[in-house]
């Protein structure tokens, strides 16, 4: 691929200077565009080491507005970023709506320098290209434009030049020995190469390679492509058919095919006081001593609890952190979401709050609202929701190839029992704070939250991440076996190391 | 102070058992109302080691909503934090309104352990607690309930306690050399301790000494301090006057004496097109030098950018900006406050994007803002812009002390400068983008603002952090004055590296 790329590509003096000046106002409008239409942009520059890519990138910039831009230079991982997943720092730096960020280097530094280093091993490598393109295919399917430039020149030229910055001591410290390495392995850097060009050149975060001979080349190219690109996206959004959200309507009685995983849940399980309260003490002391051992073992570990109104999440999940030492766990409660969190991609909300190694998240609430709630309600669109549970299956999936262990609830009630709390709730006035009119609305959509439950459970439940249902018309028998089972899955985690 | 306590202080099984589950319940009303009434809280726990400061945290905990707490266990400082002030990771896991903060060791981690290991200077330690009476004061005037508690017990106990927690396998991990170390140290830090308690006990962030001797009474004694705490706040809260804020009115003729330092801007100050050019073009190079060695000097710098509108705030910092590498700075632009940045102290926002080591943070509207249109537009309250003064210059100072360079622009133009730009803009119409009704509302203003620019300008222009006001009917004037200011600032800094 590289090979028929004749890098060697100059336009003159003369050229560049009629042309330049009015690509630079272009490339302003654009931005002005794309902040008014509240579209982000991501645009990520790679090169070979002295293919002229910090000048690229600071020349660039001088036609944007610096108000609208952040530059992101993404190299080795800091101490608290290696203790996340590892797209977790990008998924920090995502550009909100209307913004750019510009990475200078960016996720290919793990499947370019990382793995020619030996830093990561092949197959580490492997899974890194399937993480990039979910990463990439989520986030241009939640509307962010992304554009890749490769810049290139070949080995000799690239020698050439570090000759050059070599001379001169203002510049003599950028060559490093890690150049150098590049230019001796320059072989085996292309085959790397080719192959990240050839596997990742998707339609809707394309590579452009660009011929890096010439900065004034190089600019032109450049600035001619990312302008092409606004506007091609601009246009489509003002063609599509602007997207409609709608509340799920009833769903017919033949919608769901009886019985339902939900149907079979035995709802009669119980425990009686005595022996809740002997299983919750020794529960209780073997989630201390788990929760330290998976801090000495460093494994993250996320819980998430779903389920029906007045259910019992909250109950459940005291229960469950009375056991913990607090400084190891943290709790997210997921609300609507703040302005910030609106202006970004919907898992980027659970991005923020994944636990590092050695540290639990318990959400309560969490990304399955896109897939209850806001299908229900209407908050986002058909397409959407569609999407997310692969959107989902995948974030599970690379929180999970971390190392983390995930454990997710559904709490499980019958109808009946629901109406009997809302009724506790609404009589007792110590606990009338915890019904709300909104508790009333939810409860006459029980038809379409079970249809969308059903779906979720379905579609969710993976190997790597199942579902665990729990039986809670009796809160106690709920509890006992929530606490049971994040304790069976951490130890089973420890035992694996 | 402390040898005057009976650490030694014990309660019946008895009486806890009546007592402890009744204040478990007080403790979480208490959390429930201040979550309703939006008070923000936090709680410290300091005390020696093995005191029994984890097992406390760890039960006073339980009687809590998890969804409502966060446990932040500090010590030694990761890379990303040593290169910011020593508060800032404070700043960054403060509570917002309703939320409770617990902090296991805290800001005086600073001035305990690594003022007696040794890693700060006599000197740094003294500037520290200055810094922590500023930091508390400034919280608690923002509506934050501050409590902190020591844990006491004496030398001979500790022994006791490490030898008991040495003795069993599943403990031993626990007691550290540094643990020893502060048991030979005893006197040493009990004169450390007393110097914090006498220096930092006041009236809105008190201290409590407890006498830690045994588990139930420390937590009998925590618990009722902290609701007695609460509930004394949510009452003053209910019986204080409600604070209103109203816009400035149009202040009286003789409010201002003149010629204030406005008035003595010399505005015919200009420079030609040929000037600007020659000199810009030296300063863009000087700038880009520069950065890289105040980069290589590990020195952040903060430039702040205000003015009238239509002053030239924008095209100053493009100007600026272009002669930088952007992988050095970010630009922030201030707007109105996103949801969650309402929700923390005002200059949270301003913390979360100071520079680190080596870098450059350009704020298009800054901090300043809660004395120029919060203050005139009655966007906060007398008090509350009043206070801003002090805090604000503590800010800078805090920022300085780190070796931060601060920059601080006023942008002047004259009335019918801004009229004549004004109606430019609304008659180009690549240009009408720039023009706003609020820009003219604001202009009707032009005396309020005035007012507040004086105010803001005599009070907060200090030795360490000095204003410059830019003459800026002159754009181009104004242009390069801004950056040689930078230049020499930036320059005048690494000279004294």
């Amino acid at each position: 691929m590289l090979e028929l790329i004749d890098w060697n590509q100059r336009i003159s003096r003369k050229d560049y200077d009629l042309w330049y000046p009015q690509l630079e106002i272009e490339l302003g409008n654009c931005q002005r565009a794309a902040r008014k239409a509240g579209l982000p942009m991501i645009w990520v520059f790679e090169g070979w080491h002295a293919a002229g890519k910090g000048l690229l990138i600071n020349r660039l910039t001088q036609a944007l507005d610096p108000r609208g831009f952040r530059v992101h230079l993404m190299t080795v991982p800091t101490a608290e970023e290696a203790r996340r997943p590892w797209l977790w720092r990008y998924w920090m730096n995502l550009p909100s709506a209307g913004e750019i960020a510009i990475f200078d280097h960016s996720w290919y530094y793990r499947v370019l320098e990382e793995r020619l280093r030996g830093d990561i091993s092949d197959e580490e490598a492997a899974r890194a290209y399937g993480d990039i393109l979910e990463f990439e295919r989520q986030l241009t399917a939640g509307g962010v434009l992304i554009h890749k430039f490769w810049l290139h020149v070949d080995a000799k030229e690239q020698r050439k030049r570090f000759r050059a910055l070599q001379k001169d001591p203002a510049t003599a410290w950028k060559v490093t020995k890690g150049y150098w390495r590049q230019n001796r392995d320059y072989d085996r850097w292309v085959q790397a190469v080719e192959e990240t060009l050839a596997r990742t050149n998707t339609a809707d975060a394309p590579w452009t390679i660009v011929e890096a001979a010439q900065g004034k080349f190089t600019r032109v190219k450049v600035i001619r492509t990312l302008t092409q690109r606004v506007r091609d996206a601009l246009a489509a959004r003002d063609d599509a058919r602007p997207m409609t959200a709608a509340p799920m309507p009833v769903p017919d009685a033949n919608t769901l095919v009886h019985p339902t995983v939900l149907d079979r849940v035995d709802l009669t399980l119980s425990l009686t006081r005595d022996a809740y309260e002997k299983k919750l003490k020794r529960l209780r002391s073997r989630l201390y001593d788990l929760e330290h051992l998976a801090y000495l073992a460093k494994i993250p570990i996320v819980i998430a609890y779903e389920g029906w109104d007045a259910a019992g999440k909250g109950g459940n999940i005291k229960r469950l952190t009375r056991g913990l030492d607090p400084r190891g766990y943290q709790v997210v409660p997921i609300g609507p979401p703040t302005d910030e969190e609106r202006r970004h991609h919907y898992l980027w909300r659970f991005w923020r709050h994944i636990p590092k190694t050695g540290h639990i998240t318990i959400f309560d609430r969490s990304w399955y609202g896109r897939v209850l709630v806001e299908r229900v309600e209407g908050f986002c669109t058909e397409r959407e929701w569609k999407r997310a549970f692969s959107e989902i299956n995948e974030f599970e999936h690379q929180l999970v190839d971390f190392g983390t262990v995930i454990v997710k609830f559904w709490l499980h009630i019958d109808q009946d029992e629901q109406l009997r709390r809302f009724q506790d709730r609404a009589n007792t006035p110590s606990k009338q704070w915890k019904i709300t009119d909104e508790d009333w609305r939810n409860r006459e959509k029980w038809a379409q939250y079970e249809l969308a439950v059903v779906d979720m459970l379905e579609r969710t439940s993976t190997i790597y991440a199942p579902w665990t249902i729990l039986e809670a018309n009796c809160k106690l028998y709920a509890r006992i076996k929530s606490l049971q089972t994040v304790a069976d899955a951490m130890q089973a985690a420890i035992n694996q190391r």
